[in-house]
């Protein structure tokens, strides 16, 4: 079910109905062709020998043995495969182990054959000689100077951020000084943030009160592997790049930079997606890349899931300490934290961001954050899903309900005073712009699971008997981000028009994009193509992801079509001998305002225009310097089961300020797909690591992904504050569902049986004990 | 040797300078990769069984032997094939014979299959029982009412003009009107066209002659012979094209027609071609596709040399009868002509473009001229070079020389004195505008070889003795053509700029789009990368040809760059804290005019731009509704071998008007490339046929093409009168070369020997009799 509330306007044709995916059939139907599906003639296999242990130096690689096996074309190392850094703090960089493996999964060695079994026996045959060394796991222990290193080379340098935050655009005001406290050399990044004066909330504040929470590395989980099919063009001067990635021209500059050839020299096609959640800003493309341009022959690679588990970049595990403190009436005046966050082998967990991240759902005048990244022996970490706000959210709205409770405040009546409003002081000493938080919060606050929330706890279905409900509410959301981007548009000899974009096309955005060029030019949804070209041609766009692509592309869309209408009107008002002004266009048609049956077709302008005018060309561009943030509001109703710690959620209802809802359906989807997820990081998804480093789950047998059977029914209630600067008021919608599901979650299940769990995913296996302990 | 004449500017960077064609080191190390050279997965291979009678009733099609043979996996005849109108007047839309073949090399039959053997094994067991029919053949006689019938299914119907008179977008001016004279059914067109009194002018007239010459079908002679690759698409829901073709645009409109689906279901690709001359205007891609779309698989067709000497679409033979009446003082006062196109088997020779023609290269008030197109049992015909400008000029230019010696008057006086001028009427009742024709005369007037022509044509190497030397003059040239064009322009991040268009690379031409915006932006021609992708996406583009290329699309390729410097003076402007007006872009950098250290790179506004301001994306559009004739004269000097007829050119020089040289060397090219291919017509090209309709010259040794040693050194003038909307003053350079060849060669001939040859290709044979006949 979905409610729209504070309907801006409803003259609009296509913008604010639900309108169908045009992705959608082919890829119910299993049409759609991803990059493993690709073929190519004299197509080359990649597969990659993995390090079985999670730290050890390479004393020698002998691939001989691999060259033997028929069908192997050749076998590469980090040494022979030549990349311009190879021995890169980013792991895109320098995908193949030079002199030490750090995680049980790292590549060593890429074996390329005519076929994907001849590979595997190349692989298998591929002989390492290991000396393992000592291992740093827990983030914890690693970030203490007493711990082995994690690295033995390159241990401290920061690394790239991936994807997900470096594309946030956010200044996280970060507080440039020294630390005083002994750190490891693991710890490759520390920020520290302020704002106010820390010592003065304690005293001001009335009640305190601390705790810490842990989260583990949580897979993104998109359907499709990490995904590349890399061929030299036909005239031999480009690498064609056909790529699962988010962003298309990141591929093209990441490959320039490790092959060292300049960016017209790789051309990356568009290719369908099959799911990315942040995870595909940029990992195998250079390593793929490197094998097609060294063997000079087709070359594809595709994740196993086993690999893309052990071998992906999942979200970072964290431990997140907060210390919050309030006065009688509620108000929030001091805020203190400290979180690591576990890097893996390589820099670029994003601490900034995650410091940040708390700072974003409720204001306080006095801050003091300290954020670690740590590198430990565990796979590298990427973007996931609004990257570092499930983690922060669990931390905080776990922590704040442990405030109201010592405050005894009503949990929504606490959040709505301290929630974040416009005007309110940035970490970074910014203001905050216009945000619907506080109109989330009201909108919960007014949801029958709430108002009846003594009773629906008790109002279980027949079969828990036994089972304990519970109610749990938390809010969060996104900061959003924005980045320039550019658009064309071209009207077609059949009065369709083509809007030529660079974007991937991801969680319906072609789609919206369509909607907002039909609704800009006065066409049929049916009638507008959003078409993609190579990165050669494409018109700028960043990555697709952050919540940001209809928010940032979006304007650049309808700046493309207003350019290409003003120039339909120019041409019409001559066919027509009418003033330009006079004109409207209606259902793909010109018409003289009062004069209905005085009207030219587009199909006719189309013509015509490519005749004797000049061809109907529109050019976008936009550049919105400031973000439209966008929150959450969340429910919770669940059931635990005290003799086995099994929990089984009932009902859900999130709210969330959309801006303008452009396409209901697609915002539905969104937030069912983001709860989904977010229920994943609660109760079954994470990476677990015996004392070694290897990686007890590295299959979907034993990393748990919600079942649709996990998933209850989800009310969705959309509520619409304009983003001054979207695209008819449309505001990124992506990322805030994940977030603060699994402090909604951990809220309800310590209401359901009195103990609040500071780990999550909440397994049967981990509440049992907390309910044990309790 | 190259001369350029009334430079009028010497300001500019870039434009004027002999530029390296980009494609030229990939052409010359044969790296470049064409249709042909494309490989793909599950490629099939399709080839045709052509007709061997010239025309006949198909009584039954027997495909059953050749679906045996191992590897075909399909065969389909003009019935089976399904295309929306199979019986077409259109050659393209109908490739396949259906009922009736109607000339020699007549595809009747399409077998696919896994490898070309097979294929061709298939072809020879397609049984097909014909019934033969009368032939027409001779297109003086196929015009009388007796003449048996070309066809006997759609036999008179006007079809499609094929891409050259097409895109030369002139109004022929033809009078409608009834005929009187009884025709035979094979005509498919008539013109008439009328310009003041042709009475009047007989009675003014003082000297009269007339006279009648014939030509014969010329080949393009192509490198790259037809080709056309196929492919479904990833998605499956499109068409992937990969042409030989001068327009993408066309070509997906052609299949878009004859398969009956969107356009947006064709997608074709940009693929580098060997040479069109405007035979590659759309010819087998309907066919070409339609077996990819039957199959469902990826299908190549690529026609052998002789296939496209018996299958293509030759400019078409002619036969042109004219009478001049001029007044003693020289001025041409009358102009009468007769005019019969052979369209062989399908409609579309351009018998209003032939009328036209005859009267853009001397002004005369009175005109009469009648044009016809007969359809014989020939292959069909298609543009070529100038389409209908060579025969009109051998026809005019011969007749000039014949009236100048009956008014005892200098040839190029004669020619100055009548020469179209800038105001003179058109046919169609228009003016012309600015031409340099007489320019172009008066260059010639002054050349050392027609100043001591009389001595020169003594002067023959010491290896002719007892050849008689001969000088021959002729002027003509091509009225122009233009059409819409847009194109679009985007700063890479490494500060170099792409254009973006959607014309096919011909002779140059993207070159000098990279000249005209490097020009336009204050880039090296280096850093401009021209760039493809495919009709989904690229900026609306006509086909290459017509000469119209430069002339329409440099425009908006400049309008797009001028859009870019002003996105980047702008954000520059803002980098510097300067005012946009005192920015100036010089050598890769925005400079403070006057402080030429304060300045910003390219690389870092591209940088910039993509970050905090908007993406720098120009976008161009231009409809130039005039065009800008072009025009040349020629002088050559020759030697006959009285004894055998054989002709031997010894020295060439041609003066043209070329508005504005952008790229010396690539108009000197141009201009030898043309010429070579008019000593071609004059001398050795042509397509002979016996009284039953077989061809024959189908292979390179029978139809004769010039050798390099056929080719003499060719001294090179060119005239700069600039076009008004041209880029830089540019107009059209391609068609002029060919046009007065012929004309100037025979006309050689005759001051040689006395003899005026009647008839082209000159071949000794032919010249041999005529020197026997007088």
């Amino acid at each position: 079910m979905t409610q729209a509330v504070e309907q801006t306007s409803t003259q609009n044709l296509h913008v604010g109905k639900r309108t169908r995916r045009q992705d959608a059939p082919d890829k119910l139907t299993g049409r759609t062709r991803f990059t493993g599906d690709i073929s190519h003639s004299n197509l080359l296999h990649a597969r990659l020998a993995l390090s079985p242990y999670a730290h050890a130096k390479i004393n020698s690689i002998d691939i001989s043995a691999a060259l033997e096996v028929p069908g192997v074309v050749a076998v590469y190392t980090g040494e022979t495969l030549e990349l311009t850094n190879p021995t890169s703090s980013s792991r895109t960089q320098s995908p193949l182990a030079i002199g030490e493996v750090c995680w049980s999964g790292h590549p060593v060695a890429a074996v390329v054959a005519e076929t994907e079994a001849a590979a595997e026996d190349g692989v298998a045959l591929v002989d390492v000689d290991y000396e393992p060394l000592p291992v740093a796991i827990d983030p914890e222990e690693a970030i203490k100077p007493s711990s082995p290193l994690a690295r033995t080379q390159n241990s401290n340098q920061a690394g790239e951020i991936a994807g997900g935050d470096a594309h946030a655009a956010v200044d996280t005001g970060s507080v440039e000084e020294e630390e005083e406290e002994a750190l490891s050399e693991n710890v490759c990044n520390k920020v520290h943030m302020k704002l106010g004066d820390i010592e003065a909330g304690w005293r001001e504040a009335e009640v305190v009160i601390e705790h810490t929470v842990r989260t583990r590395p949580v897979h993104q989980s998109y359907m499709e592997p990490q995904s590349i099919l890399v061929a030299p063009s036909v005239s031999g001067h480009q690498m064609v790049v056909w790529p699962s990635s988010q962003g298309m021209l990141g591929v093209r500059s990441d490959i320039s930079k490790a092959l060292d050839v300049p960016e017209r020299q790789v051309r990356v096609e568009s290719v369908p997606i099959g799911g990315a959640f942040g995870g595909k800003f940029g990992l195998i493309e250079p390593l793929g890349a490197a094998l097609a341009y060294r063997t000079r022959k087709p070359v594809r690679l595709v994740f196993t899931r086993q690999e893309d588990l052990m071998a992906g970049n999942p979200a970072p595990q964290a431990v997140i300490s907060l210390k919050l403190g309030a006065k009688r009436d509620g108000t929030l005046v001091a805020f203190q934290g400290k979180a690591i966050l576990d890097s893996g082998a390589y820099a670029g967990a994003g601490a900034g961001l995650l410091g940040y991240l708390l700072t974003t759902t409720y204001r306080c005048p006095n801050y003091d954050l300290r954020c670690y990244e740590v590198l430990t022996n565990k796979v590298s970490v990427g973007a996931y899903r609004a990257p570092g706000a499930p983690q922060a959210a669990y931390a905080m709205e776990t922590a704040v309900d442990k405030l109201c409770a010592e405050l005894g405040m009503d949990l929504l009546e606490f959040r709505k005073l301290n929630a974040l409003r416009e005007g309110d002081l940035m970490i970074d000493h910014r203001n905050w712009p216009r945000l619907g938080l506080v109109e989330c919060i009201e909108e919960l606050q007014k949801h029958p699971l709430w108002v009846n929330r003594a009773e629906e706890k008790q109002n279980l279905p027949a079969e828990l008997e036994g089972w304990k409900g519970g109610i749990g509410v938390a809010i969060g959301g996104w900061p959003g981000g924005t980045e320039p981007a550019a658009a064309a548009c071209r009207l077609e000899s059949d009065g369709t028009l083509s809007v030529v974009l660079g974007t991937v096309d991801l969680t319906g955005s072609d789609t919206t994009m369509a909607m907002i060029a039909a609704e800009g030019l006065g066409l049929s949804v049916d009638n507008v193509n959003v078409v993609h070209d190579s990165t050669d041609t494409m018109p700028y766009s960043g990555g697709t992801g952050g919540s940001k692509t209809v928010y940032s592309m979006g304007p650049a869309v309808l700046a493309a079509v207003r350019d290409a209408r003003q120039q339909i009107l120019s041409i019409a008002s001559n066919m027509l001998e009418a003033a330009e002004g006079d004109l409207e266009i209606e259902d793909g048609k010109v018409v003289v305002r009062g004069v209905p049956n005085k009207n030219v077709s587009l199909k006719e302008v189309a013509k015509m225009s490519t005749r004797r005018y000049e061809p109907v060309y529109g050019r976008g561009r936009a550049g919105n310097t400031s973000t439209s943030p966008m929150y959450s509001a969340h429910l919770v109703k669940l059931a635990v089961d005290p003799d086995t710690g099994e929990v089984k959620v009932l009902d859900y209802v999130a709210v969330q300020d959309v801006g303008r809802a452009l396409n209901p359906a697609e915002i539905e989807g969104q937030m069912h797909g983001g709860i989904t997820q977010g229920l994943g990081w609660a109760l079954f998804e994470g990476y677990e690591y015996d004392e070694n480093g290897q990686l007890l789950t590295p299959t979907l047998m034993d990393y748990a992904l919600p079942h649709s059977f996990d998933v209850p029914h989800i009310s969705t209630i959309m509520v619409e504050i304009p983003a001054p600067l979207g695209p008819y008021g449309a505001k990124g919608i992506g990322e805030p569902p994940v977030v603060p599901v699994a402090g909604a979650v951990v809220n309800a299940i310590a209401d359901a049986v009195g103990v609040n769990v500071l780990t999550i995913p909440v397994t049967p296996e981990r509440l049992f004990t907390a309910l044990n302990e309790a």
